[in-house]
């Protein structure tokens, strides 16, 4: 048994661990611990950077509330969110890409028939969101539900405006056929800020970073035998592609918006979804 | 420029700063991004467990108020707070090593004679505390004040039971003469658990950790020209000397506790302090 020192710091924290410890916990924490310390030493960490630090998270946890979430943005603009995302689904060449899931998906969006408005506020640019869901081979996947939110043309989730937007706009699912086609009628979405009024938002701001994501729309994939497909498309050619706050561009991710020349839709982004088994 | 992958993540996110940022925070934010991300692919975090690390983290910052400190309690039982203090209090062989400050000084502790009592509320087996403060070659140091603080017999600090104990109790200020010598009279302090009915004190649960400090004195010893001391003494013997939960025991603070045969005073711990200029 020897007491702590600068050297020793680490093992000596997680060697107190107790023999009945879950050995994953056990894993997670001594990985964790040994990082802390690594990056303490790296650093030389200040007794005043310190002070900061808890004051920071102290802060980050007391903005947290029903409607805010400051610890998640902290881990998506930390590119921790989307990293935790890529390790938990590596996928073949050809199918589509996981991105980040958001603070802004509600369960249970009304089920709705192909070709359905999503848009329910008449603000925005409609657009004709159309598509297959295939498996990696090609193949129509039939009975998978896409679920589908944006944000509204004013930059807002109709979470974020109770009251002024109306329930589950820009929200719906669609249960795809035999033909696996999936198409509804939403807007093209719009760039919007991630609320930057909290320590995050400060912070970004130290950083010299903005907080932007690039217009999006949100996909949840699921198809029973199939892994869950998680993503977004991005409007190719919006200024924040390249930083994204949250870091969730993808190439592959960034979808066609085609310029409509007849009808009320004035846009059209086709875009096909791969799943893995 | 390339998009955000698992290989690229830490550099994709530190690459994002703007070129104003402050270079300090530039580099402390590098190395912390780094090991964050270094962390979470060498353990391949799952999402269930980056959900459960944001919940963790959101209650720990909603548990901290004007009286309770979880983010210190949880950088202090992981040996961060050992860590950073050691980092920043490297001296040399001699002089009096630091340990952790914790959360229960009090600035203005009222200035008592030598050999005044600082127990008030007439618990505790009362002990005598008596030595020197030096500088590295031996000589006594004069003005140096030496700020004490410590449990009561019940295992709390007075600012833990306002209305309980009296104000100031097992507190008080000393300044050295010319002999450089320090004495008063307090109670031999009583091991105690940090506080336990949070989430840190769930985690030690589940890391089958128990929650005690050992026994100890704080010292704040500063004398101008020196470098400020922020120090235990721990009573020999203790049985949570090898396990205190925030690791902030070093074999050179162990003191010496004597049973005093005669008069009202029933222990003696004499301590000299070294400070380094």
């Amino acid at each position: 048994m020897s007491y702590f020192t600068e050297d020793n710091s680490a093992s000596t924290v997680n060697e107190r661990m107790g023999p009945e410890t879950d050995a994953r916990l056990a894993e997670v924490m001594s990985c964790l611990v040994r990082h802390l310390h690594d990056f303490a030493k790296e650093i030389h960490l200040t007794q005043e950077e310190w002070d900061y630090a808890i004051g920071f998270l102290t802060k980050t946890g007391q903005m947290c509330s029903e409607e805010r979430q400051e610890f998640i943005l902290l881990s998506d603009v930390l590119g921790f969110s989307m990293l935790v995302d890529a390790i938990n689904n590596r996928r073949p060449e050809g199918a589509t890409e996981n991105t980040v899931f958001g603070p802004f998906h509600v369960d249970g969006a009304p089920i709705r028939q192909m070709g359905d408005t999503i848009s329910l506020d008449g603000k925005g640019e409609s657009c004709l969101f159309e598509g297959r869901v295939l498996d990696i081979d090609g193949n129509p996947i039939e009975g998978a539900t896409v679920d589908v939110w944006s944000d509204n043309a004013d930059g807002y989730y109709d979470v974020q405006q109770p009251g002024i937007q109306p329930k589950w706009n820009n929200r719906g699912r669609f249960i795809t056929g035999a033909d696996g086609r999936y198409s509804f009628v939403g807007i093209k979405p719009v760039s919007y800020p991630i609320p930057d009024d909290g320590p995050v938002g400060q912070m970004l701001g130290h950083l010299g970073r903005h907080p932007y994501r690039p217009a999006h729309m949100h996909y949840l994939v699921t198809a029973p035998g199939y892994q869950k497909l998680v993503t977004h498309t991005f409007v190719g050619g919006d200024k924040y592609l390249e930083s994204d706050a949250v870091f969730g561009v993808k190439d592959t991710l960034i979808a066609p918006y085609e310029r409509v020349e007849n009808g009320a839709t004035l846009w059209r982004s086709p875009f096909d979804f791969v799943l893995v088994s």
